[in-house]
């Protein structure tokens, strides 16, 4: 307690990016959460306290994604019998929300135990860790928000198991307007309702979006990259768990969007901008027809974050 | 017959690449079809001779690949009434095997009424009437022989329709293996046998290793195209119409190729290498496995060719 201790931010992220459904995450600015972690005298980890969370996560390191990743790192060094690890997780985002919630805890859980013992791990070696955090929550390994909180940018993730990530390039200025709904959709009945099966047209012109779009950020080409952002598997699927999405999307085309749908297992719309300007119009459409259905919401305007999770 | 008329030529290329069925295609350098073109006095395409096609292909320009796509260009520029042009199309590749026969006669009939018209059109604009011609062939429009032999290179195919096709980055020494076998397979049954769906899970897996690949030839990053040239939905179907394809995939990996698969609809086997060596290693590989059932074969090695269809 009475140590200084250092403080670590791992932001929010939006899994999917529609067409990369399982395969694709791009790191916001804001929000995200932060961790406080200090050495204690007893060995492993320890959660001391936990904020923003409503008291529904656990404190049992094995059983809180913040606490596991940070456990995993801790055990690979070799370290989980000798150093023990304090943590505070100051939850600074909205639960359920399809920002990859989770993936920040886990993440930050991971960068915080690497930060206090001054780095002995490269930041990318540090993502099979928060992985392991990660699959508390989702049940498996999933990198599609993990990789991007931790790394920053867009990021694909071509195998989750090895993991296999390639950070993509971001055409500056891109803008995101991100509008979280207040209303609930729980992860595994989003993933419940998709259909086993993709009838093989669809599969070829979705894969033919997505490989097109990473060489739209290659080429910088918004264009390309607009005309990619059509989801013609996932979205169809899951917008109905979402009130009014077509007209929320109408919204944000109208103000000028490159594309828009929605962020991970939903319930957040994001919507993809060429600038602040077009983005702070696009999440204003959004909100206001959330709002005419009588839906409160969120919004959450940021430039894709290029550094990931950091220590401060 | 007394003018000397001009030369065109427009090469054999590999469909799919084996993960991006119905999305990507590389051009060869050889084979390819050669045409020539001069004017006649009665307006009109008109198709002279056919070498090279064992008198399977019909002569009358709206139900020759090459003809139709003359045709078009002719018509679009309004000279269908007025202008005369003869052609004589000498095929020197072989049919039915999956290296886009029919892609390149279509190529070879517009560029030769736009060379022999001194180019009224740019390269990229007769795409789509050298799809018009490829139609006749394949039912149906599909760009991902006609692109790369038109244009060079590998290119993606976002959709065939509008045109939008994607001239990739190819990573220097790239060079290409390919056995065809003697054997027949009829591009419709190749069609028919594919499954109308897929598991969400597979195409997943495909559509990351496609976009994995993109970012790959962006990259010049060959350990990471090596890893993404694994098709898991078409070549698991199509496999048993080749007499022992996985004996001979493995004879190509042995010799170190970064990827091995199905050219197009088959028989075609290719394999992706690094360097010239080790392409010729993997193509003599693959001979000898089909020889082995006593399948003849003939083997195409070829750097990707960069500049597709030209005038010599």
């Amino acid at each position: 307690m009475s140590q200084p201790g250092i403080k670590v931010f791992a932001p929010a992220s939006i899994g999917n990016v529609g067409i990369g459904f399982d395969l694709m995450g791009m790191a916001l600015e804001a929000p995200g959460d932060e961790i406080v972690a200090r050495f204690a005298d007893e060995p492993g980890i320890h959660i001391a306290r936990i904020t923003g969370a409503g008291g529904k996560l656990p404190t049992d390191p094995e059983k809180n994604t913040a606490g596991k990743a940070a456990l995993a790192v801790l055990r690979h060094l070799g370290l989980a019998e000798k150093r023990g690890i304090e943590l505070e997780l100051y939850k600074k985002m909205p639960f359920g929300s399809g920002l990859g919630s989770s993936a920040a805890s886990a993440v930050a859980g991971a960068m915080a135990v690497n930060e206090l013992l001054k780095r002995p791990l490269e930041k990318k070696a540090l993502l099979r860790f928060a992985l392991e955090g990660e699959a508390i929550a989702s049940g498996s390994k999933h990198a599609d928000n993990v990789a991007p909180s931790l790394l920053g940018g867009i990021v694909l993730v071509r195998d989750h198991e090895s993991p296999d990530v390639i950070r993509l390039p971001v055409p500056p200025g891109l803008f995101v307007a991100v509008v979280y709904p207040h209303i609930t959709i729980r992860t595994e009945d989003a993933r419940a309702l998709l259909k086993p099966a993709v009838p093989l047209a669809l599969h070829t012109q979705q894969a033919g979006n997505l490989a097109a779009f990473v060489a739209a950020l290659y080429r910088g080409d918004l264009d390309l990259l607009s005309r990619c952002l059509d989801d013609v598997i996932i979205e169809p699927q899951r917008a109905p768990l979402i009130p009014g999405f077509y007209d929320v999307k109408k919204a944000a085309l109208a103000a000028g969007a490159l594309g828009c749908s929605i962020s991970g297992s939903g319930p957040s719309v994001f919507a993809l901008c060429a600038n602040s300007l077009i983005a702070e119009e696009a999440g204003k459409g959004m909100q206001s027809v959330f709002a005419k259905a009588g839906i409160e919401s969120d919004l959450f305007l940021s430039r894709i974050n290029m550094k990931g999770a950091f220590k401060f």
